[in-house]
């Protein structure tokens, strides 16, 4: 691509281009903002990623990401630990924290079940999510997973394998985002909200 | 923002969001992506940025980027040293080299002159490039520099400079790009292409 760059440089830009939202010719400028900017930017980016790297574990409890295990979350007494929320990922996880409405603990399956890319339940972290309902404290699991089909599915499928333990299973509302114009609107939120339309 | 993500993710992620093209949620998302794959992808990009720190170095002569200096450009016998091309940026030198168009020299401005943000002559690599003018080896300055109203000051800023110096000094053609639609080119591009039209 770049062949005057030297390999130092191809190299980076070519890991920088396997960054989601990063393509080719981002990440060259990327690394070339980088490079403009090495103590600012690319000597902190670097020891950034190496402590990273060494620190930020996987909670064997709930599957999120922290420096300590179990995660700050998982330990906080404070927090509900009557309420376990499934997420898919650990970013759904932030946004619901981001959110600041939910103050119970979380499960982060790893991944969504799609027949299509042959993700089974084996791959997801299921069996976890199944052992903890059954602990007597809990009392709900909420289903925060996408409004897509694989979200769905596993939604379905979750709540078959939940059925046995002592929980109500609930799942997110559906409904017009707040500041959704209904121009703009999808026809399946559309239905979605007038059939779950409440008092006024 | 991830307030449960802990400091050392908060700050990797607050460092990605400051790369051109990402935001903080595009951040959020790279830090994930980079965390999830970390023999892939973590600790090899943070030895990456760690190596290009410590080897890349800006060429004295053209101010290109290199591990390298003079630049392995620069330091090419097989290139035509009687011309030079002067780009606003070492991306634009890269841009030039992925063309595969030109076999000569390069000269990096580091910049444009510009009267809005304050650029001055002084804070360019121009002193420099009217010095390797002066050598007798050379007889074209090939001005690259974008069709935007501080590239083209800043192209005949040049031009005045190296009036002295025995050289021609030319600029990038103006015209319809390839593959271009007439319908989606802007006037000025559609006017200069028609002004400067040639025998089919």
């Amino acid at each position: 691509m770049a062949a005057s760059a030297g390999p130092e440089i191809e190299r980076l830009i070519s890991l920088l281009a396997k960054l989601p939202g990063l393509g080719q010719r981002s990440a060259r400028r990327a690394a070339l903002a980088l490079l403009k900017r090495r103590d600012q930017l690319l000597t902190p980016l670097s020891e950034a990623l190496a402590q990273a790297a060494e620190r930020v574990k996987t909670c064997t409890t709930c599957g999120s990401l922290d420096t300590t295990d179990p995660c700050a979350i998982c330990a906080d007494a404070t927090r509900d630990a009557s309420l376990i929320c499934v997420v898919e990922e650990v970013g759904a996880l932030w946004a619901m924290e981001r959110a600041g409405a939910f103050r119970g603990r979380y499960h982060v399956l790893g991944g969504l079940l799609s027949a299509l890319d042959g993700v089974g339940p084996e791959a997801l972290r299921i069996g976890g999510l199944v052992s903890r309902a059954g602990d007597e404290s809990v009392r709900e699991v909420i289903l925060a997973l996408p409004a897509t089909v694989d979200g769905q599915t596993t939604a379905h499928y979750l709540a078959d394998r939940l059925a046995g333990a002592n929980v109500s299973v609930t799942m997110l509302a559906r409904g017009v985002p707040v500041g959704g114009e209904l121009d703009w609107l999808d026809d399946g939120t559309i239905a979605q909200a007038l059939r779950a339309r409440r008092p006024a």
